[in-house]
């Protein structure tokens, strides 16, 4: 796969905060997206996933409250459901997370934390970005 | 380019909203996108957009103001900064307006509109996605 026009970071997955994840399969298979069967429950972070590819790399990745208090339960509570934040992967998300904020970008983590999928993740604040959030995901080999 | 896993829906485009392009553009260049040097001004949108590649085919567009009283200007005013719409192409637009319609989606166009780069376009409702602003493009040979 090329690369080529593209700069060092990639793009994982656009997250969406929905509140029933089967009627938000169907609303996107409906739409032509074809979802992988697994679900994913990431116990930290009250949530359940899944996934539908969107590019060669990136996925679509719907994120619905598992129990309540969850960072995505409160997200929906205070501004409904939508597109929740842009993952990109790095190579290295320690040395980014250390390069972006020599540059003055606000990460919420001082070091990556573990992600769903085994991922070594951070996440650059909002108000850094022009009102997006983003993660940066490294994958790590388990 | 394999699709293998794709749907028949394939991410064109993440459109972010965003009130001066030169300090948008320097802040994603920051985080290690790569800006094309073309900048478009799409008069009957009243938006100056900036390209930067995020996977084998998906951009990330800068979606910027360009005088007042058009969507984007209007957007921000009333919602700030941010993640505006994703952009799916699709191999004909007209047939799958028609096809969404029928699976009971709302779409804000009766018919495909002319939209930027010679695309022909229409737009979901977000109220139909849960929240999510969806554009479906079919590139036009000119």
């Amino acid at each position: 796969m090329s690369l080529k026009g593209l700069g060092d970071v990639v793009l994982d997955h656009v997250a969406i905060a929905v509140k029933d994840l089967d009627n938000a399969v169907q609303v996107w298979e409906n739409l032509g997206l074809e979802f992988e069967e697994e679900r994913e429950v990431v116990e930290e972070q009250g949530v359940v996933t899944a996934f539908a590819a969107i590019d060669t790399n990136a996925h679509l990745e719907l994120l619905c409250p598992h129990g309540e208090g969850g960072p995505i339960h409160k997200y929906i509570e205070k501004k409904g459901e939508g597109i929740h934040h842009l993952c990109f992967k790095v190579k290295d998300v320690a040395a980014k997370t250390i390069e972006l904020r020599d540059k003055g970008f606000t990460l919420i983590n001082e070091a990556p934390v573990k992600g769903a999928g085994g991922c070594l993740v951070n996440f650059i604040h909002p108000k850094s970005t022009g009102g997006v959030l983003v993660e940066i995901s490294q994958k790590v080999d388990s």
